[in-house]
């Protein structure tokens, strides 16, 4: 199993689900600096991250970051660039989303344009004003080639973002709101990976598993410690080899 | 090359480029009800398609349709459903469409959320409020299987919707909000296909070329005429065996 020997990351709707769990994670593999962005850090639904950061608090850094705000984006960018110095960020994991119930006969236009804000403007916003720090621990690492340990954004996508898998369970999971937003970040994925590709920054988009957490359910049949792990050894094996592709949490390749 | 035999279509975006065309080519076709959906009907910009509607009164019904207001989509529907009658509505051609520069670094929030408006939530809730009127023309059919004789939503997508290609032509064109929202398009289509299976109604995505018109500049190599003659021969000949897929102009597979 790769290791990931990220020194800093900045994971995104971290005070819960997925997130909260690569926090903890991150922790584990030794991270020297965590900063766990998420909407509301003193809110009830952050007590668990507050409880952890009060214990490490040399590695963990709350951000209060609301994907939809962009003046909160620039300033968690801001805070964050201030906190890494020169060795900027490594690691930027966008994984905070939402999803939404819907067909093509039933989705609320609240629900299309809320989705796509969270799931896709955000991350787009994130990855623009956290790019100064991305580019300076690319700069910073003094290696060729591309890695998480150097510079990488990765995009939490799903299976429902896939356009050859989703179909065969939209019956099961009528989520068309959120399953058009992840195509979307899919989308900005690879043309970000396009983009980045000469600052030698790693981009690409992840499936997590069908993970039991508020979005996923009692029924998923994994926990978000078995996807995190997953997650974590796929990232830490990554090369430029993977840049700009979609893998699942064992590193299986998915299907667009 | 097959024909197409559609006795009603609504083409959205039809006061100029291949939505224009395309209602020019489907009197040539002998279609008997073309609905030219536009969003000013009386702006100048909708002159050349006035001139065409007053010489085929009988043919073109000009239909005010703003893909971005719901109530407009809904009203244009009730007109459209009242004139198709128990023959109901065989085409649907989700064409209007807007575009918009930009990459990770510079994309505007508005240009995001005006491209996704337009290109996704216009198609879902055009597709949404004809789906009676395309069902009444699928039962009226008596022929079993699918095709665009009978009733189909064709949505008019793009490469730069395909995840796979895109990122090479990227440098070359940086429209990053508006190859977003196709990949979002592309999504809605393959999910429409899904959920309107039962109904046997045809739904599948089109990339109609890279095509001199407003939006794709004086370099492109083919003119509206080829893209449009290229586009009702693919449509004409579609069976339940492309239901869900993405095809080019000519008729080549392309990939998501």
């Amino acid at each position: 199993m790769a290791t990931l020997k990220a020194c800093s990351a900045l994971v995104t709707g971290a005070n819960q689900g997925l997130g909260l769990e690569m926090v903890k994670q991150l922790l584990e593999a030794h991270c020297s600096k965590v900063f766990a962005g998420c909407l509301d850090p003193d809110g009830t639904n952050s007590e668990a991250l507050r409880e952890l950061a009060k214990k490490h608090p040399s590695v963990i850094t709350i951000i209060r970051l609301d994907a939809d705000d962009p003046c909160s984006v620039k300033e968690s960018a801001k805070k964050v660039g201030s906190l890494v110095g020169k060795n900027g960020l490594n690691l930027l994991v966008n994984n905070a989303a939402i999803v939404a119930n819907g067909t093509v006969q039933t989705s609320s236009i609240e629900d299309m344009k809320n989705t796509f804000n969270t799931n896709v403007i955000g991350p787009l916003l994130i990855t623009r004003e956290f790019l100064p720090y991305l580019r300076t621990a690319a700069k910073a690492s003094g290696t060729p080639g591309m890695s998480c340990n150097k510079a990488a954004v990765i995009n939490i996508s799903t299976l429902g973002g896939s356009l050859s898998r989703m179909p065969s369970v939209y019956e099961q999971f009528p989520v068309l709101p959120y399953c058009v937003s992840k195509a979307g970040l899919n989308m900005l994925t690879v043309l970000a990976a396009e983009e980045l590709k000469a600052d030698e920054i790693l981009c690409m988009a992840l499936h997590p598993g069908w993970v039991k957490t508020e979005m996923g359910g009692e029924k998923a049949p994994i926990n978000t410690r078995q996807s995190v792990e997953g997650i974590l050894s796929v990232i830490g094996s990554l090369t430029e080899k993977q840049h700009g592709g979609f893998l699942d949490y064992t590193g299986k390749t998915m299907p667009w």
